[in-house]
């Protein structure tokens, strides 16, 4: 599929997958959610060719997902960080992770757990509804046409 | 990146994008959650080729996230439904959804309005901590090494 086509359909999950689906693209969030802002650093630590980074990066920022800013004049050196739009991302990769330690983790268990600092206790986040509070099961939730369906759209 | 590469990786982000990260994985799921089933209405929805479709398919029953059930004998015709392991995909789907609702619905809103059926209300699912209860901000968590770190891992 033609990440164009991803755009051009009528859901929010393709939406976001066209502009979050490349190889590469959600690996470069995580480390910038971990605090690696500098090109040089997120290329040692993911090993990924030059050019894709550089590609990756540039999407991401003309995204608006993350922002460049120079924090060196000489030798020019910038730094990349997270904008809001780019915190918004952070349920995506939490709920990434959490499946991924239920399910590939194996017998040693999560390679990271995370820390509420406003409460103080590890925290395993999870989906509850606005209204009621309770935790979301698929099971129980009907999907319905939004203000923004369009008529004969499947 | 090679898909073998994020699984090799200590991360349970990169080893779930390695099960999901291929090109229409993820709107697969998507038409599961959405009660969408059997092969030609999935294949005619997405307009994907029957090829492709049938290795994704054949790679989600493979990994126990959908699971093949017969529902015709003659002609043979096979379903595909979410496992538990397939439901617990369901973060990784809303959190996509509400992402692309916010920045890429545009002015007519979101494709989608999601019921609580428990409830009877719609819900914009929240992301929550789960000792406190308080909305999860990437800048109030402290990722710490967890039990399946490795030793000089980065």
């Amino acid at each position: 599929m033609k990440h164009s086509a991803l755009q051009d359909e009528n859901c929010s999950i393709a939406r976001t997958l066209a502009v979050l689906g490349e190889r590469w693209t959600l690996v470069i969030l995580r480390q910038a959610f971990m605090g690696r802002r500098r090109f040089d650093d997120i290329q040692r630590d993911l090993g990924v060719a030059r050019n894709i980074l550089t590609e990756r990066l540039g999407t991401l920022v003309a995204e608006g997902i993350l922002e460049r800013r120079r924090y060196l004049e000489r030798p020019p050196r910038d730094e990349y960080r997270l904008t809001q739009k780019g915190r918004d991302l952070y349920p995506v990769l939490i709920s990434l992770m959490q499946w991924g330690d239920r399910y590939t983790a194996g017998e040693s268990g999560p390679p990271l757990r995370l820390v509420h600092l406003t409460c103080g206790h590890e925290t395993n986040p999870a989906f509850v509804c606005s209204h009621c509070g309770d935790a979301m099961d698929p099971r129980e939730v009907r999907p319905e046409p939004g203000p923004g369906v369009l008529a004969g759209a499947t």
